[in-house]
């Protein structure tokens, strides 16, 4: 069994390159007393992890040398608890790499769904993400509309199907015109504007006759000042993301903030998907519902192989992918 | 019976001076079917005016030539409406003005309870802003830290005080080292923090020492942006006003937005006191109870004349008052 990890090599001071990540050979420890060790599968990639570069957040900031921190899903190879044993399926905090030893209670055991990938994607953080900030935060109603932007993205693309599937006008915001022809056409949202367009606030605005109720904020910047305008009163603003911001240092903030917050009695609010830990059954047993009746279709972007994890997190920032991306490390478990 | 009107001579770019407005004499007319003959006891001062000259808000923009429009509290002078008679106190719309007719269905008719400047502080619109937004939106647990900014101002003072009563630990920011040593030693404020001096941070962060559980912000900008940075998770910024912008034309949003809503899982909620209406008996008996019992105090700044209606807008705007403004332009009834 050999081992490799991807380190950082430098921390980026504006945009993310290859230059800052490093593939090296790792041991693989034997597990102690309480420990497990894991054979990671799947590598989630997700926008969050350019933000832990750039200081602490809801993790501790990351430095040169430290493995690459991610959310990962693994097999267990062997265990010294007798809460996991060989074979189980488990995700958790872990780092870009093929192996390594954790303490079995920073573990979580997962129901073996095949194909592994959907525990990735609808049924895994990108698909509880959606459904605890479309549903628990911006709360919508059938015949609302609800706009969401980086909407071909992990969490996008469930987030508009979700709010189809619950009665609502959804329009989508992406980048470029054939994603946006994705986002209509195979996804099914009643629009999708490119943020790209120099005409994006009308074209936003032909698209939401009748405003905008909830917008699920996925990029923060730009996008969100032009959403703003486009508000109803009382409407609601899922803060989930500002990938707009991560690749910057410095920058401005929507001009219209708290302005509008105030005149258009607007809610805002963030969460993380463990604040909604409890409602995890309910939004799971939904999310089946939906994908078992042909209302939800589950977008995976699968990168093969470990050393291109740095080149999957820097597409992933410029907007390449559809859908949840991951890296698979391994086979799935026979 | 004179009646005069204060009006909108020219609307300000930036700065609002006494040249945008002038004095005019006018008609009385006489009330129609279902109109009421007002004259005016209390006009309310509130920095909202200054958003209403930049364009539509929660109500039409005003134009050159326009009656300043404002909140008033009036007598029934002549009623043809079953539902007032002469001598009736009642809350309006209004304009800047000694003498209007209104429809009957436009008036609120509130107790008479002396002195009629309290009906237009503690128990009116500034007082149940501040209940309504500090327990419906912002909802501080006994032990949390409140903070607000304006602290000296007509909201602020109540909010303060009110989360006083609740038991929590009240930190104020106000303008000038007199306004804040009024806003501790008076309002009975645990802290309060100059917003003009270089080291606000520093000292905000000392007054704060378990961080902010609720931010209620009445002036939005640097201030706002500061404060956000001492937010504790799920943390609560009540969005009230934001009179720093008022006066500008342009600018820059906080830089810390919606980034630290995502990273903190903040709520930033913005309400007017309408949106709490099924909730005003419940404010006004907590009001009571609390001036009653002491932990309230009521304060108020009453400016002389209708003449001085627009300078003591401006003032207000510059900061110059304390507690709750509002112009005398006739005597309380008999």
């Amino acid at each position: 069994m050999k081992n490799r990890q991807v380190a950082i090599a430098e921390l980026p001071k504006e945009r993310l390159t290859e230059a800052h990540f490093a593939v090296r050979d790792a041991d693989i420890p034997a597990p102690g007393k309480g420990e497990v060790l894991l054979r990671t599968v799947l590598i989630s990639i997700d926008a969050a992890a350019r933000a832990w570069m750039q200081g602490a957040t809801y993790r501790d900031a990351v430095g040169p040398g430290d493995a690459m921190p991610c959310f990962a899903l693994s097999e267990v190879m062997e265990s010294n608890s007798d809460r996991f044993q060989a074979g189980d399926i488990v995700t958790s905090e872990n780092v870009w790499c093929d192996y390594n030893v954790l303490p079995a209670k920073k573990l979580t055991k997962v129901p073996d769904i095949r194909p592994l990938t959907h525990m990735m994607s609808v049924y895994g953080v990108a698909g509880r993400t959606a459904f605890h900030g479309l549903v628990g935060v911006g709360r919508p109603i059938a015949g609302e509309t609800v706009l969401v932007s980086a909407a071909a993205g992990a969490v996008g693309c469930f987030v508009g199907q979700i709010a189809k599937a619950m009665g609502c006008r959804v329009v989508g915001i992406a980048g470029g015109a054939e994603k946006c022809a994705w986002v209509k056409d195979d996804l099914g949202f009643d629009a999708c504007v490119d943020y790209r367009d120099p005409g994006m606030f009308k074209e936003l605005k032909a698209a939401c006759p009748d405003g905008v109720d909830v917008y699920f904020d996925n990029v923060s910047g730009q996008v969100l000042e032009t959403a703003l305008f486009l508000m109803n009163e009382r409407g609601r603003v899922v803060c989930c993301g500002a990938i707009s911001q991560y690749d910057k240092a410095g920058g401005t903030g929507p001009r219209n903030l708290p302005g509008l917050v105030v005149v258009k009695r607007l809610r805002m609010e963030g969460f993380i998907v463990s604040d909604f830990a409890r409602e995890d059954a309910a939004a799971t047993r939904a999310l089946q519902t939906w994908v078992s009746n042909g209302q939800i279709k589950v977008i995976e972007d699968v990168v093969e192989g470990l050393e291109n994890t740095p080149a999957a997190l820097i597409g992933l920032l410029a907007g390449e992918n559809k859908g949840k991306r991951m890296v698979r490390v391994g086979p799935d478990p026979a």
